[in-house]
């Protein structure tokens, strides 16, 4: 076990210091390393009890870091992670990753440290195993930071929302996708080109898949939605949609009609349980979701009685992720003192999570069709055939006849009233197939409204 | 005491019912009345223990009420709050005003019971003294429907940020100035108009006084910033200044120039001391407080870990009110069971709150000039003077001479860098005496750039 500066001596009726290990030693881990150093005596002092840091889990000690051999020990760091949880009464776990990650959690969750992690990956595949390891050992597994980074979100739904029921959340829940979205809303440009920039400004990874493909925000929904709505969601019971078909045309359509085009994270619980879901969604230009832009997070919560409320954040960073981890962790330090704050499990449900084409939606639909009269009237006919009711319709004056064409092409903008998902796809494919449309240019959801 | 219907009869295990006692049966109380009736079940649930309540204090039993003799079964009623605090294990304070709220609150504490208020004005005025009284108790005063109706912010800052330092905090937490201006933003009305409207629309009271002049919005940043701060602030230490003096014109030229009028209440933390105050600000349109609309509340929150955040929804109404008053009242009864969250007082610090004329600030000015060379430089002076730095000039072709006037007008738009307010009132009274002046048409401040 690596030694360490000892903390101030305590007072003769002051508790004893907390013995906290980190593992991971990345930028959250970094930042959060540091604050237990350079904040040691103000934390402590919100927490109870000293918070001693005694090591700091990395795969490489020898490896040079940021602030390792500065601010940060040397002696600090170790190899052997097992060792370090073993004597801890805190773990915050920051690698990321399943495993080792889960392995050790486990560990620390079974010798009874309470544990913080901001590890959204292991959260939205293991949680639910977790989470009831961490109630039959009556410890804390706090995950503030694997939500929304910065944002205080677990607190707000479990806590101050406990006298009222939630409805449905909508989160823009990846920064890099906005970031893009929000360029190509703002300059025109294409999916591609916004993504280069992204990864220019090291908001987007070199495999920037994750996040484009939505990924992330599924593990983020599953969280979400299992907090949401006090039941177990995990990452393979979310449907998941990334930004990667939506055009510069589409985002520019959007805006023309009245909506910004947003990669959203949707919970929402129906008469017949959970639909979670992520995908581009149209939401409507006064809407609060709409104003978010760069890489910054929110999460709508429509809640029985509060209404409609928003948090707002940087939902990434070491900075921003490591405010989170500590506020966990001088909460578990504090539930640490008075022997945990209790059971998880007890308040959970078990709800059923509803199957992607159950999913209640609206579409907007933009087609190309042969510009001649009754056209129109064919499309609504296969909306009607289908049970979609249509919201609004709006015809553009589209090309002439090409060449010994009969006739030219109009542009349709439908947008259908709420729908099943699985109505709203058959009528689709139903449209593809009518002899007049040409195209089907894009199909987006609407939400917000 | 009035009888009830009694809760489910508990498993031999269960713990047994908490009582709850109500004061207040406005629109809040009502609401709250309705969910312990009508959802007992899953508030126990979530709380650990039943939750009964036994009875709803009111001044006049006998006045007919919403919802009295229906839901809410009339034998609940009383006159007699003493007798009805007396048997209470947790006491729900929503009548409003001073006293008796103070009184009956003082000995709910005395008597060991745990205290959810959503009295703003009680809180800002007699806060440290309630909160000290909780400490000396064991108790917990909790308060989170007093700060900003329905959105969770008592947590987020106490919890959530407790591992990071919060620098500043703007908050818009008065829903009837913020309809108002925004009504005077979008159509262009002049004040009186808009808050006749507002008064139609049931947002602003006959009496439009503790909104419209920024009471309501004093009392909210003083427990603001002693929840941000870990200090006491009470109203009398805050600087206030309402909307009354806003017009149509400045709203349009602030729009003009890329900011939105909203009222604000801001907290500052600065190596000097806190700086409370509310008045109306400009704020960039591309910051998240520019776009919450209408009746909307939001808190944005600088820290240094975090970075910005921002907290949105209801401030205001019976039901999103009720649902803060009863996540506080679920976690009050939760840490009644096991005992009380622990001491308020330790975590607070007392910081001094600086005067007024110490804030520092940016003002915008608009000015009428005599339009003829050097008055530019002659303005500049006067602010070089004072040490006032100019961050942009506008200047606008005014009125032709008019009569046997020698020289016609020209508008001055000047916006300052940050400087302390006694400076930029000094400027501005300076400006105010300068020959070419002919008149100070607006003087507003700048904040969230």
């Amino acid at each position: 076990m690596p030694a360490h500066t000892p903390a101030p001596v305590p007072s003769p009726a002051a508790p004893r210091a907390l013995r906290v290990a980190l593992l991971g030693c990345g930028v959250v881990g970094t930042q959060v390393a540091r604050a237990l150093l350079e904040h040691a005596e103000d934390l402590s002092a919100r927490a109870g009890a000293p918070l001693e840091l005694v090591g700091i889990a990395v795969r490489d000690a020898s490896r040079p870091r940021d602030g390792v051999g500065t601010v940060i020990p040397r002696e600090l760091l170790t190899e052997d992670a097992e060792s370090l949880v073993d004597g801890a009464d805190l773990v915050v776990e920051v690698m990321g990753g399943i495993e080792p990650a889960r392995t050790l959690i486990r560990r620390a969750i079974d010798a009874g440290a309470f544990v913080v992690t901001a590890n959204k990956a292991l959260l939205a595949e293991q949680g639910p195993a977790l989470f009831e390891a961490a109630d039959a050992a009556g410890v804390d597994l706090s995950f503030e930071a694997a939500v929304a980074g910065a944002i205080p979100i677990v607190r707000p739904v479990r806590e101050s929302l406990a006298g009222d029921h939630v409805r449905r959340v909508l989160g823009i829940v990846n920064g890099t996708t906005n970031y893009v979205l929000d360029q190509m809303d703002t300059h025109g440009l294409e999916l591609s080109q916004a993504v280069k920039e992204a990864q220019e400004l090291g908001y987007a990874e070199a495999d920037p898949t994750a996040d484009v493909e939505g990924f992330d925000a599924a593990a983020k929904a599953a969280i979400l939605a299992s907090l949401a709505f006090h039941t177990r969601v995990s990452i393979d019971q979310v449907a998941r949609e990334g930004i990667s078909s939506v055009t510069a045309d589409d985002v520019a359509w959007a805006r023309r009609t009245g909506y910004a085009v947003k990669l959203l994270a949707i919970a929402e619980q129906t008469s017949e349980g959970v639909s979670v879901r992520v995908h581009p969604a149209l939401v409507p230009l006064d809407h609060p979701l709409a104003a978010v832009r760069g890489a910054f997070n929110a999460i709508f919560v429509e809640a029985d009685g509060a209404g409609p409320l928003m948090f707002y954040g940087q939902g990434a960073g070491g900075r921003p992720t490591a405010s989170a981890v500590l506020g966990d962790l001088v909460s578990a330090a504090r539930d640490r003192l008075v022997g945990g704050k209790g059971p998880h499990e007890s308040a959970y449900a078990s709800l059923p999570v509803l199957p992607p084409a159950a999913a209640v939606t609206r579409y907007q639909v933009r087609l190309l069709v042969a510009d001649r009269p009754g056209v129109l009237a064919q499309v609504a006919g296969v909306l009607a055939d289908h049970g979609v009711s249509i919201d609004t319709v709006r015809q553009t004056a589209g090309e002439p006849p090409v060449g010994g064409a009969e006739t030219g092409t109009a542009s349709l903008l439908l947008t259908t009233h709420a729908a099943r998902e699985a109505s709203l796809a058959a009528t689709v494919e139903a449209l593809d197939g009518l002899e007049p449309v040409r195209e089907i240019t894009s199909v987006l959801r609407v939400e917000g409204v």
